[in-house]
């Protein structure tokens, strides 16, 4: 397992972290403000200010990307199939462009909110099959453009309306029927937000192996949780394990970056942008 | 699969989704004017009006109970377990006395959370084994007293603080541990609410088969939910596949009530009990 009590020299910030604290060019400069070498910037955040302004800016600091937030949202009626279809194929430019380790994948839920203004329908099984076969077609692109893709199982309280793909195992199901050789171009983001509750969440690390752990990212969860989506913790204020689960990770041969990735409507996203960046290296230091 | 559209026979309201309304007594008087045939008390509930005078009404008026609500909160530190042990033991006896089909365990999640007063642990995999450990422990008893025990799953959302038994396989995995003959002494409570998710759902379903479905819970999944606690729809309000699922499960030969359980501090539980009993009514012949 890495030592990270030295230096931070492992830490990405997820630009969504800080997102209510000013725009994606002056979260860069927040960052090497303080040496943080790695972030992971999400789209609207890069259309705000420009891929171009941001692609410059991500050059001229040297950072690394440990990803890129995020294509997906797969599940829609036939009226907004091509849209999907465009709007993925445009993330993986847009993460190549940037220089991106891999574009996550945040898989949607049923179409209604997965792509809004799809017809209304409650077939999560239907969701999830159309799910596998957008990955399976955005796959071809992305192998084009070398990007590796990361399918981000999210908490099944979001399976309805933000990723109907809710555990590692069925991430990974669907990363052996599409990439069966392991190619390193197809693999999993894995969350302990999303995963740490999983009674399978070990083996199902291991499964996943090297060749699939493309992505690792650390927040904290909060007894209580007051909101299903903005009440993330900050790593060490919350109820799941860390160490264990980077130690699992890493066990596998992990090397990337630990990404700190923390919506927080009433706690993080209050404060100055530079208590939080010190705050995430303290914490990345002391309990990731 | 059993047709629901003539009439409510096999209607069962747990008395949590009316709550607010009334005491235990007020609730049965309600569903006997509703020609409701079975309700799931909560301990609480009984408690407040004594245990004689729940276990004399539900006599006199010819209900049944599809269940009793609820034992286990089994992690603890030393210093709460014999206080653990004994409540299970009350619990069962209890539900020998008001007749209950079943005591449903909802399993506790980490210690101080659980049994409030126990040291802090992060320790979920402990917590899952003395899960296991109180269960054995426990079926000894209830087997004494003929009283069978459902462990009820919980959204994994719940997993820190109310069960860290979070899918129908893991139950089942208990269930194949501590009763590997399948005796019927032990099984699991399918409440949607917790499992609608589940990409193994129908799998699950099918491996419990008839001895290990020992009750059906309903409700419905809202989109957005506002609370983790207390902001479950009525049936037909939310996204779950509510007639898909019970028929998975009648597919096994499941044979009892179909219990609704809706805790709504935002909606359900503000309405008069008479416009939600005849709702849930309604629903139970249209959706569920």
């Amino acid at each position: 397992m890495r030592d990270f009590s030295a230096d931070h020299s492992l830490l990405s910030i997820n630009t969504a972290t800080v997102r209510q604290q000013g725009d994606l060019l002056a979260i860069i400069e927040g960052c090497v403000r303080h040496s943080i070498q790695a972030i992971s910037p999400w789209r609207d955040q890069v259309a705000t200010v420009g891929l171009d302004a941001a692609a410059k800016a991500v050059r001229t600091h040297g950072l690394k990307l440990s990803g890129y937030c995020r294509g997906g949202m797969f599940p829609a009626d036939a009226s907004k199939r091509q849209e999907a279809r465009d709007d993925n194929r445009r993330a993986v430019d847009e993460a190549a462009t940037l220089g991106a380790a891999c574009l996550v994948l945040v898989v949607g839920g049923l179409p209604q909110y997965s792509r809004p203004g799809s017809a209304v329908s409650h077939d999560l099984g239907a969701a999830r099959a159309q799910v596998e076969d957008g990955i399976g077609e955005l796959l071809d692109y992305a192998r084009g453009a070398r990007m590796p893709l990361a399918i981000e199982p999210l908490h099944p309280m979001y399976a309805a309306d933000r990723a109907c793909v809710n555990t590692l195992d069925q991430a990974l199901d669907i990363c052996d029927r599409l990439d069966p050789t392991r190619s390193g171009a197809l693999g999993v983001a894995a969350d302990v937000y999303h995963i740490w509750w999983d009674p399978n969440l070990f083996n199902a690390i291991r499964r996943a192996g090297r060749e699939r752990l493309l992505a690792y990212h650390v927040c904290d969860w909060l007894v209580p949780t007051r909101d299903l989506l903005t009440d993330r913790g900050m790593m060490g204020d919350g109820v799941i394990e860390l160490k264990k689960i980077r130690e699992a990770v890493e066990a596998e041969g992990f090397s990337g970056f630990s990404e700190v990735e923390i919506f927080s409507a009433l706690d993080w996203w209050t404060r100055p942008m530079d208590e939080v960046l010190a705050t995430c290296i303290e914490r990345h230091k002391s309990v990731v």
